[in-house]
């Protein structure tokens, strides 16, 4: 077609067709893809040049604030819950495997390993809590060696990486047993909120958004033949299950904290503990659900 | 609904309840579209985790390469067919009226207001173009007093703005004569590439796409109760006519250069030399078409 003459209809066929000899045909059907809906989107709500405006000066303040240690463009995508339905995607789940949540941006790469049952709280403040957990196939049979990365905020809501410091704290990996089984000590998580002061901020608070995630403790888990297992808990009775800023929650992830009973683990002296127990399945690489 | 259960499908809808309490009902209307278009997106193209983080990579560096003289968002924006999909949403025209087309980024505020028949090349190299033309009304009535800016690139392809020296270049404001008249002085324009150092051209280059933009004059003309005009006038004959990299190109706005005949208006002593005469028909100001 001739794109001297498109109209508002038809500038989309023009666009597209602009796309024809793109090599990767991956990339080109997102291409295809993105500017049909972003085309139809704009078609929906007929932007004025304002708001036009105030949307490509959005985009670039989200991408200027971002740096090595804050990634506002992902904050958008989880705020907007597409890194929840990226995530479900690409997790369709067999029965007996865990259901996945977001990764989040304060993972970090080869944690501290540490014994199993030992203590990640680095003296923080908090109420002690023992993890102990199993880690199995989807079918149930135990992954004795697996790994298992922890990590979660501190009592205020904030991870080690946020603060001053360079010593991890509430992070570690422990290697399971011969039976998947590990345990540590760490503390009661926290609610808190993202990052809120940037664009993504903005967003939340002019649409009377919190932006505060309910209380989780973060997993990654591993082992060799399996999908990498990522995902959270989170404490039942939270006051923001049901409103978790960037969509993580899911019903089968939520646990509750029983007050330990008798003498605690390894730390006898305890007067007050919770402690929760969990068995975490593990999907086989290389299959689609 | 519950957002603890939601699957692949109905987040959509969980992410949109989240908004229902906006106060702004146009931003909301805007949010409520974005997500279920971005949404069906994401589904349309099921992303693996890899695509969709080399996509926040993009945009991120979307977002940093942007600074007070680049403006890459807009870059993007244009060459996705978004700008002119913008614009003729905007600018849906009653007969007679003018069609519109990208402002670009090299437009300056204020530009030198220069008396009629002025040259505005600044001793640049070129071949002369003696532009004439006339402001009316889209019903074909003069509009005296309106003004006229003119803006353009050299002859290797440059905006004044984008090189060293402060002094205005083939750029310069314009007052019509009683009869909407105008005349002026400038060179032939040349096709040129825009910026293409940067995530824009990653995605020009990755889908073998030319980043030129046919040779063209930037027009901005305005006179009170009528609609700003925003436009170009293409030269007839330019190689990238039908393939504008930014989409800008209507058939109604290519123009004919032809050969001056006679002594040259104001320079007898020029021997060879172009033209081109248009008239502009401005839409009255508040009307939808």
């Amino acid at each position: 077609m001739s794109t001297r003459d498109f109209n508002e209809h038809s500038i989309t066929d023009a666009v597209i067709g602009r796309f024809a000899s793109t090599p990767d045909l991956r990339l080109k059907q997102i291409l295809d893809s993105l500017v049909r809906h972003a085309h139809d989107f704009i078609r929906d709500v007929e932007p004025t040049y304002d708001e036009w405006m105030a949307a490509i000066m959005f985009l670039t303040r989200t991408g200027q604030i971002s740096d090595d240690k804050r990634q506002e463009f992902i904050l958008l995508s989880d705020t907007l819950g597409i890194s929840m339905l990226v995530d479900a995607i690409n997790h369709r789940q067999p029965a007996g495997a865990t259901e996945t949540t977001v990764l989040g941006p304060f993972y970090v790469q080869n944690p501290p390993v540490k014994p199993l049952g030992a203590d990640i709280s680095a003296g923080l403040e908090g109420t002690p809590l023992y993890v102990s957990g199993q880690v199995t196939a989807a079918d149930g049979r135990p992954l004795g060696g697996a790994w298992v990365d922890v990590w979660q905020s501190d009592n205020d809501g904030f991870y080690d990486v946020q603060k001053e410091g360079e010593d991890p704290e509430l992070r570690a990996r422990f290697i399971a047993d011969e039976n998947g089984r590990f345990a540590l000590w760490t503390l009661v998580p926290r609610w808190y909120p993202i990052p809120n002061d940037g664009p993504v901020g903005e967003m939340l608070a002019a649409t009377r958004r919190h932006p505060n995630r309910p209380s989780h403790i973060h997993f990654m888990i591993g082992h060799e033949g399996y999908e990498t297992l990522v995902t959270h808990l989170f404490v039942d009775g939270d006051p923001y299950l049901d409103s978790d800023a960037v969509f993580g929650v899911k019903q089968s992830l939520i646990v509750d904290l029983d007050g330990g009973k008798g003498p605690a683990p390894g730390r006898p002296e305890l007067k007050s503990w919770k402690k929760l127990d969990h068995r975490f399945g593990l999907k086989p690489a290389g299959r689609q659900g």
